[in-house]
């Protein structure tokens, strides 16, 4: 077992890293410090090992002619996870994994850029973890997570906040915003809460009613 | 006015070019090949310019201190179109500047990659235009467009579609498809078509009842 289980407490988010575009090495390089475990999706371990990065755990349903047990032999110890189940993504097989071995949050980079359809998915999708794992998917422009019903965080004038609905969304009411919302509606691909930002330095306060809201801060 | 406005037909897609990540240039070649009219939208103008390409239309809020009027010099005939409204994107924008000049289809470009909320919201946006403007979003992995209530296209073997709910989508039946639907719903965020493929050589067909569904064919 390499040092980092020594060090890092597994009460720190996992780190996955999924099959996407590739983030920048610092962001890459915070993420992994304190990660007590790390989960490389599928032939993204390709990637990954070119960076020289420790992996604990390759997961995946390995379907385009990947053989995982070559990369066994090229790092000591890594778990090896088939998951076949074709109804899902990887991303949530890894998801599942880790609600299953008791971790309470993760971290997922590489799961944005590239391919639309994966993007989109992996962005929405993690609506249905909300009770069981605390999930933050993060790349060179973004920070997305989603919102509990009421969300208080002290955040710097003009910081850039998007809050998106997933499906639809009800009694939507903010504080602190430049476009503030009273309990308000939002709809995706009708009425989003995009590109607002932070009225003042302080607390801003985000409460809904019913369905599911996600947390975008990004930057150009 | 440039000789490209003889010759193309303005009953091909305008070009918008959003400001997202940049597409490679075989791609951007391809489509400006035939387009009528090119848009390009805001800041994105600095990054298009560089590469040359002949620009009809600038438009934008232009609220980060830029100057579209430097621009103006830079390419005669150039026309300039701020657009202020705070509750729209820029891309919503373009979509309605080309509704009221009586096109018919647009293709856009730039509108993926680089922030999460802008990609998403453009990728779901569309949807509202469905009545007025035929929109196909490209980029280096993927094409997106909305799927009318029956779609019947032919596809090779083995090509990759995924079908994405805007919201909830119900009575989906499908075709040829290796993962077949038979009046389903689907739903963003907790039940989605992703990853599905062409069963055979031959004609697929997807309808639906009522929702809104994108088609995404996604390569890596």
């Amino acid at each position: 077992m390499s040092s980092h289980h020594i060090v890092r407490d597994d009460q720190e988010p996992a780190l996955i890293i999924a099959n996407g575009a590739s983030c920048n090495n610092e962001l890459l390089g915070q993420l992994l410090e304190w990660s007590p475990l790390v989960i490389v999706l599928d032939s993204a371990i390709e990637r990954v090992l070119e960076l020289g990065i420790k992996v604990d755990v390759l997961l995946g349903d390995f379907d385009r002619g990947f053989d995982p047990e070559y990369y066994r032999e090229k790092q000591f110890p890594l778990e090896i996870v088939y998951a076949p189940d074709q109804d899902k993504t990887d991303l949530e097989k890894a998801f599942e994994y880790l609600i299953e071995k008791g971790h309470k949050a993760a971290n997922v980079i590489w799961a944005t850029g590239r391919r639309a359809d994966h993007t989109i998915t992996n962005m929405t999708n993690i609506v249905r973890f909300q009770n069981q794992l605390k999930i933050v998917i993060l790349d060179d422009y973004s920070k997305i997570f989603q919102l509990p019903k009421r969300y208080e965080k002290w955040y710097p004038k003009g910081f850039p906040i998007s809050i998106i609905p997933v499906g639809t969304v009800t009694g939507i009411t903010s504080a602190n915003l430049d476009y503030p919302l009273s309990n308000e509606t939002l709809t995706i691909g009708y009425r989003t809460g995009s590109s607002n930002q932070v009225a003042n330095d302080g607390i801003v306060t985000i409460e809904h009613t019913n369905g599911d809201l996600l947390m975008m801060e990004c930057f150009d």
